[in-house]
């Protein structure tokens, strides 16, 4: 009944966004904080990200790194962890790059309210996991997860994502880039989007470590859950 | 012809925000970053906020240290610095905090568009200075602060004045409390809002330092003006 250790790691602008208000990609961090990306990558189960970050960005999520693909392989581990897009209506092209680019698993988790043609021919690129009605129920997905071996799961945004989890109490720490650039903009996505805590329940976080990198500093947050 | 050495000081959460979607303020840094603020006011000429932060928290903006505002006063320096409001259509409130709280000099930046009997009425309460037609021209407000001797000037927020601040060019310095919060909402306040950049003319940084403070971090930021 349990659920996978869940980070979420992001890269941000020094005012907290993750990309242009028109959720165009920014090159927020450097080389050395890519390598620790795909170090976090090649280490767990599986990587998770929204179907807003499908469609803005069309990430491959693959594990970048040579040595670290083989020796997932050597472990008896396919190259590269899980991708799973969190995509109620089954809105996920049969192009995206997560089904051209790498090997492994591919899970696409939708909702009851996906239209039943777009499912299965998404079927022929990936499992196809139902879970809620009109969304994607994230804390069903994860005790699905984890039962089916998931035990270190990876989220890597966007905005809304990172909110739904958070908000439902399912993410563990935070790993966050801070550049330096500020982006701006009244609505641009930021790290936390979604509707917002209000000033009774807004959720505490723990400094676990502060380290200067790249042209910026990398920033990792307990999340202190109340249940 | 020049301008005040400008810097913005802000409590951010670890998403970025400065408030939360409805605007109230939370405390998002201790008692170290709050003596840390205190003591910039201390040794600024001005300090400047928007009308939205007078309207939202209405803050007295004074010096809160006893000593320091003896020492401004040993100095021959009123006790706190000129505490302006940027604020075109004249809209400060004649009962707000920075009237009734404090002594020294008070600055409201107008526009051509104020009512003039909302002129009338702030001017018996402060120095009104009409700068720009529909919105307060801040090139042009910066000028006449410096050289009415202000050389050293503080902003203290929103996200909507540190935009039209920093999108002007007219900031040198971000001190950025990183707070162990997360406050999310699409559209709460964040350290710079206002339309944002596009990709191709994003303001780039250069990180001072970092600092572990109180339950957060401290961020100091050098701004990479273009002009
Ligand atoms: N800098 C970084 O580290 C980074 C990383 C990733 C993304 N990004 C940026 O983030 C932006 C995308 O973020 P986004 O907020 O638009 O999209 P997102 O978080 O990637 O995806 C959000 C979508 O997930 C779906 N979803 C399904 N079940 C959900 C549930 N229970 N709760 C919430 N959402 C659920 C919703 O669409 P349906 O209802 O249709 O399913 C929702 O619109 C892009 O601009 C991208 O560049 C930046
Ligand atoms: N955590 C922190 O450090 C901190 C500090 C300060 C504020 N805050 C929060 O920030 C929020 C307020 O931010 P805000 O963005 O709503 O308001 P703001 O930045 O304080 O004020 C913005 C207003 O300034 C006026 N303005 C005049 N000339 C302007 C110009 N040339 N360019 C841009 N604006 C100009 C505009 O109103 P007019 O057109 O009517 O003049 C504009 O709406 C509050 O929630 C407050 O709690 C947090």
């Amino acid at each position: 009944m349990g659920r996978p250790f869940t980070f979420i790691n992001s890269a941000m602008s020094a005012d907290g966004k993750i990309s242009t208000k028109e959720r165009k990609q920014v090159r927020i961090s450097g080389d050395v904080d890519f390598d620790r990306m795909d170090e976090l990558r090649a280490t767990s189960d599986a990587i998770m990200v929204g179907i807003g970050t499908v469609l803005a960005d069309d990430p491959s999520l693959t594990v970048k790194s040579k040595s670290r693909r083989s020796a997932r392989k050597d472990n008896g581990s396919d190259e590269g962890p899980i991708r799973i897009v969190i995509d109620s209506k089954a809105r996920t092209p049969l192009d995206a790059d997560i089904f051209i680019k790498g090997e492994g698993k591919r899970i696409i988790a939708v909702s009851g309210s996906a239209p039943e043609d777009r499912v299965k021919m998404l079927q022929q690129k990936a499992l196809v996991i139902t879970v809620g009605d009109e969304q994607v129920d994230l804390v069903a997905l994860l005790k699905e997860l984890y039962s089916m071996g998931v035990k270190r799961l990876m989220v890597e945004g966007g905005a809304t994502l990172n909110w739904a989890m958070l908000s439902n109490g399912l993410v563990d720490e935070i790993y966050s880039f801070v550049g330096n650039l500020l982006i701006g903009g009244t609505c641009a996505p930021t790290l936390v989007d979604g509707s917002g805590f209000h000033e009774d329940d807004i959720l505490k976080l723990d400094l676990m470590s502060m380290e200067k990198m790249d042209e910026g500093v990398l920033l990792k947050w307990a999340v202190l859950n109340r249940y």
